[in-house]
């Protein structure tokens, strides 16, 4: 499945290339093959190292495990996401942390400082968290995939009632609901067509 | 550097875990070869296929080739990422197109109404364009990485500034400037902490 493009000038093994990009798709049915504890805590210890601003880390992941728990996530799903979050093995919801400051003088150490002077805003302060915590979400995405496993990310749901069930304390904004697990029958849609280079890249 | 988590549950290969996310890092100094148009169309190809909500691919990038862009860029970072964005090989400005909907129908064939009854606020719709651009910027990076290049991203610069300056039709909102490049000198700081996995991880 590799690209002369690819060829010529990624230098990652081609089949981690298939894996993470060409090959993986969003699964939209899973088999009943359980993911445990164990995978996530690979997947995090992989990913963990990924950059965000000031070393921020504002990711916050509740995983969906008890049929109680699930039955009230599914509740505040859109429709057509009801039947495979009830399906999934695992569900994770990913949020940002908007109070991720606290952590932050241990976080970065070389200039707690940061803490005040950049994050007092409470505006800045989830603006930044959003941003970080989806480029989080994105190498969550990737560690998944990197272990084998399946993602059905999901932004289709009442976030409003996602972070009242699940993140009582106000202050986390959930982004990504995400189905996790080994593809079962049918689980792909046809591939969706893709922006071309010139469309995304300007040179100025 | 591998892990026994790792070992037992990272299927793609080790060398690829390696060099895009456990030994690779966020550089500060780069040598002087140049990154070509044909790198950053390679790492587009690969990266394209990674998900985005509704298939909206939001991001959009400008390259900052010419010196008299890049010192027009530069004016608008924060002072302790001028020097780093002044040397860097390659600068890219990596933005959320708020008016991704546009597009859609073409890129989201299979329910082409998706554009008017889920985009038509423009509320919703930046919010959207900010999460899966951000998504798409880590996605860049992974590629960037995977492309044996090193990242620099950095969100200390003015965002107003740089909108004004690269996006002026007012429709784009900067996420994430990066420098790309091969590491130079004492390119990385000593690498921060990161949050352990009962800090970010619970179960319900």
């Amino acid at each position: 499945m590799t690209t002369q493009l690819a060829k010529d000038y990624i230098t990652i093994d081609e089949g981690a290339q298939d894996q993470l990009f060409r090959r993986a798709r969003t699964a939209n049915s899973f088999t009943d093959e359980p993911v445990t504890e164990a995978h996530v805590r690979a997947i995090y210890d992989l990913v963990k190292w990924a950059p965000t601003s000031f070393n921020q880390q504002p990711l916050r992941v509740v995983l969906v495990r008890s049929p109680q728990a699930r039955a009230r996530l599914v509740e505040h799903m859109w429709d057509n996401n009801k039947a495979k979050t009830a399906g999934a093995p695992l569900v994770a919801v990913l949020a940002a942390d908007t109070e991720f400051h606290h952590e932050l003088p241990a976080q970065f150490p070389v200039f707690p400082e940061a803490k005040d002077a950049f994050f007092a805003d409470p505006e800045v302060r989830r603006d930044s968290a959003v941003l970080n915590a989806a480029l989080q979400v994105a190498y969550f995405l990737m560690g998944v995939r990197a272990a084998g496993l399946a993602a059905g990310p999901m932004s289709g749901f009442d976030a409003v009632g996602v972070a009242k069930e699940f993140f009582p304390d106000g202050i986390h904004r959930p982004l990504v609901v995400m189905n996790i697990g080994l593809p079962g029958e049918n689980a792909w849609w046809d591939r969706l067509p893709r922006l071309a280079y010139d469309e995304v890249f300007a040179s100025v």
